[in-house]
């Protein structure tokens, strides 16, 4: 193998690839990437516990010179490092003897082992099929539709399901859920851009979602397919494929879980809405908050016997309906409002032991996100 | 106890004051912070481990106005967290019944509960007196200085003497060491700016000596006075008291260990050489790296048997004496590397097992840094 690539694109395409690998800290497998040159591309590819990550880059951009085939897969954490240090703007890549790779870039001069590869399942490319259950989002609606959904899963494998998102695609619409099981529920839609005209659901792990979004917000492209079949979820952009496992099994309706009358309505600023619940929440850990809206104002409180009280209050910018009081855990209501991406929210109270309901004001949006309150003495 | 107090002003008196109990973090001691109105003055104060801060505010400032004098204890955090989450610009503090706290703010209330605080040992007002051995340096000078100093001195308690610098007072001249007693040594001098006319010597735990380093950065004054005595060391800028405990002990003369002749003198560009140093230590976990010289070149180079290795090369700026190659732990050079603010560094070989010695090129600078090499077959 002999290539010419610039330091910037390699880098790049090591730090995509690299998000995916680093996740195997957690586990025990070492963390590996594996650099194939094949006819006229570049495919930079690492695996994770539940995520597969392939860069690729063609020899028509004008930043990178093939002169010779090859492969070999290297320890993921140096071969991260020393990209990110090199200074050049040319590095060289080089594999001469089996298995050991040496970078050349300016007056640096590398020399990495290599590994056998032979059983980690890197992506085939013989192998790779193309199935009809194809759509494209746009990625500025997938990625904070990810953002605001996944946070809520569950992340105990009690019931391994809610570790999961569900992706529902029906038609012409994109639906993600997600729900802890007991407390939250997030559900948010968007469009599809090329009516899938079928329809599917699958349940995708809430943390490999995560990390997609993270690659996908780096990667600059507007649009990105996805595919689905039993078995995993793939993401592509012109240079990325992201491969997913899916978690097996059915995932409960939660059309049932969502009061449809309600008792009061309101509407207020977010980030408003957002820092008042932060500043009351901190002497009681981010735990039990009291909200209490009367005659067009909301005030939150917090107490604890042991270390004291805090109130403070915001005007709402509309209210119907009539005056309530209800306690909820300000952690599980802060991770969401730092996810939506609105001016203002809607707040809707449907009893005093029924959940709360979060919606966008804005018509053309489509999300809920759920929270059940915390049962005190009083209420 | 009641007072109005300008947000900014209390938000920088207790982040202040918080550096120092947040580090008791390490013990099993409740921190607190007490705040004390008494005449003209409001004292906020911290005691950590070894360190006590007080930051004191006079009511000729505009932003304070004392009605009620008292004092109130309470937890730090607790105190940290709220003073950083207000909003308004006038926070009224208040004591009204004992042991509890008011802090009203724009629509914010806050009820913090006191504690007893008679077993804390706060800065006493009254037995305060100032003691003859004073003297002052600029703030310009210290901070640097400490900065590259205490970060040498031994992190373990086998020798206590050596967790600690060593302050020498000679006349018109601070000078600080710190030795881990094994591998490296740091000196560096500055002057004093009232000549002192007295010699004095003291040792300060280096981990306190760090903080204050990080309260004096922030506290904007150009002058500091320090007091020294048997039992403790008192940093002083108009607003701010940091009182640290001393190490007792004698500490041992590191004037012998400085080689007096050198074979090679070498000149080269600090950021450069630091950045190279980073580069070639990646691979081998930071430690060993060969610095070879030889013909006006720096070759550092890098090898493990399992991972590979990486060499890189830089012009010298001078060179006189003959070649050579030694084998040094590359962490302990960068991290002093990143504290020293020169542009040029001077490196003296004193012979392949012997320390090297890094200097300032520039005439005004007085300091000086000793790295013992690691004892490779080859050397």
């Amino acid at each position: 193998m002999l290539i010419h690539i610039s330091r910037e694109l390699l880098v790049k395409a090591i730090q995509h690839v690299y998000k995916a690998v680093s996740n195997n800290g957690r586990g025990s497998m070492i963390s590996v990437i594996n650099i194939l040159v094949q006819n006229e591309w570049i495919f930079i590819s690492g695996t994770g516990t539940s995520l597969a990550v392939q860069y690729k880059v063609c020899t028509s951009d004008s930043k990178v010179r093939i002169f010779n085939q090859g492969s070999i897969t290297c320890q993921a954490n140096y071969l991260y490092e020393i990209s990110r240090k090199l200074v050049d703007d040319i590095v060289i890549i080089e594999v001469i003897e089996q298995r050991i790779l040496y970078i050349t870039s300016g007056s640096t001069q590398v020399r990495l082992n290599g590994m056998l590869h032979t059983d980690i399942p890197f992506f085939s490319q013989n192998k790779y099929q193309q199935t009809t259950n194809q759509f494209i989002v746009p990625c500025n609606l997938l990625v904070p539709m990810i953002k605001q959904v996944a946070g809520v899963a569950s992340t105990t494998d009690a019931k391994p399901v809610f570790m999961g998102v569900c992706l529902e695609i029906q038609g012409s619409q994109l639906t993600m859920i997600a729900t802890d099981g007991v407390v939250r529920m997030a559900r948010c839609s968007i469009p599809i851009e090329n009516d899938a005209g079928w329809t599917g659901i699958s349940i995708i792990p809430a943390t490999s979602l995560i990390d997609i979004a993270k690659m996908l917000t780096n990667d600059g492209f507007t649009d990105v397919v996805i595919e689905l079949n039993h078995y995993e979820i793939r993401f592509m952009t012109p240079n990325l494929l992201i491969k997913s496992a899916v978690i097996e099994g059915l995932y409960p309706s939660t059309r049932n879980l969502v009061p449809h009358i309600h008792v009061s309505e309101v509407v207020l600023d977010n980030i408003s809405f957002r820092q008042l619940l932060d500043r009351v929440s901190v002497l009681a850990g981010y735990h039990l908050v009291t909200m209490q809206i009367s005659e067009g104002r909301l005030t939150l409180l917090s107490n604890t016997a042991e270390i004291g009280g805090i109130s403070d209050e915001l005007d709402l910018k509309e209210q119907s309906g009539e005056n309530f009081s209800i306690t909820i855990n300000g952690k599980f209501l802060i991770s969401t409002l730092r996810c939506v991406n609105e001016d203002y929210i809607r707040i809707r109270f449907t009893g005093s032991r029924s959940p709360i309901l979060l919606l966008p004001v804005r018509e053309e949006r489509d999300w809920l996100f759920l929270l059940t309150p915390v049962l005190t003495k009083s209420s």
